[in-house]
């Protein structure tokens, strides 16, 4: 597994009249994660896009287990578990101080920027996972 | 089945640098969808919340299936195809024109507004449904 | 004066935990307001992006007169009381009925798609707003 | 005067399909500067929404100078520079390293959240920013 960790606090722009960060905002939160995990594992994004690389949305899932509130700093932790293929599975799990807010994954797809066509992933993203082999599936 | 239909057109704030409907919107798109169906159902969220009662987001699940673009009229279907439990489950299928964009579901639990505790679905709701109930699983 | 006008329907997701349409979904508001505005004199923005020009903000006005709520139905009018020079001005009035929301306007640039550079309005435009012009400052 | 600094990293999601960031997200960003300048101040919104009061936005204004990319850095300045009455006017200036991206300022009004009434500046901002007071007009 690789995994990173970063936060966010919460903005009133987050939330809704229920008084609690509006389930739409999850997906940036998911966003903040995802792209702090590829930084770490050495490829941002920015770069992948550079080499005209693209890695759209194509399936996710979220759990709203706890509610997270106004100027709550909420953790968000990513993790690489599989081995991408053709897709890329990121997972995320988010906290406020110990209490878990969400949980869920997204599912991308490599694609070609100047064609829009899936791809293998790159090769620089698997040379740079490798040393984490033994602890992926 | 009870089922809604609703449009959206698609705004340049919607859309990201890739050119297409950037994923953490479609979650709007769904809510539009079911604030449709509750309104076509007889009973608008607004009227259930003065009623003090809530249908937070408990899951969803969004399955991308081809991009929508700036400008783009979007369809969004929405539609009640099992009878609420404690929980009630929407499902979604957006389009533009015949092409299918964007498909997925979201579970939401009845909430009493003054305590934030689950609570069985209202009556109000379960009478208005009757008449669709050999159209319900 | 060419005007238009259009609704939006207030969301959940447009909602603050003061209960009132959080102002940062206003620009998305004017934005509705500013596209069916084009679409009306007959050059719709999409259309423009073709032509290979752009119409980025370069400066906006906001005033917040009463609040929004969960529902209502927004009124967007748009409207261009002066001929366009290398910056065009889009003034805007929202209510919701009869109750005036936030008033404000939009200073956009013409600008070359491929090279971002200013550039003077497209004849197609001043063109098609001759037959206004004994109405427009 | 009375100045914070805060930064944000530009996500996907805050970009269009212009591949810059879209105005419509300026609003929050002028969001992240405030909070931190109340906080610095001593002072901070969550506390003050305890006290029972509220500052709704009255007025906004915005001034692209130019645009924020995908992954930028933004720095952000919030300024008190006036003493507050009934009303309070922060101002901002965004910053990609050394360049000026945009500014501008919003003024709020201070409301009672029981009654949304207007009211004066508490007691207790006022005793705080005291010992700025030769700084500020």
């Amino acid at each position: 597994m690789i995994n990173s960790s970063t936060t966010s606090r919460v903005l009133y722009a987050h939330t809704d009249k229920m008084g609690i960060v509006n389930n739409e905002r999850f997906l940036e939160f998911f966003e903040m994660g995802r792209v702090e995990l590829l930084r770490k594992i050495g490829y941002p994004y920015k770069e992948m896009e550079n080499d005209m690389l693209g890695l759209p949305l194509i399936e996710t899932y979220l759990k709203f287990v706890s509610p997270a509130y106004y100027d709550d700093i909420i953790t968000i932790n990513a993790y690489l578990k599989e081995k991408p293929t053709v897709r890329i599975k990121i997972e995320y799990e988010l906290f406020v101080e110990e209490r878990l807010i969400c949980t869920g994954y997204t599912l991308h797809s490599f694609i070609k920027l100047n064609t829009f066509k899936p791809c293998r992933p790159p090769e620089k993203l698997l040379e740079l996972i490798k040393r984490y082999e033994n602890q992926l599936l």
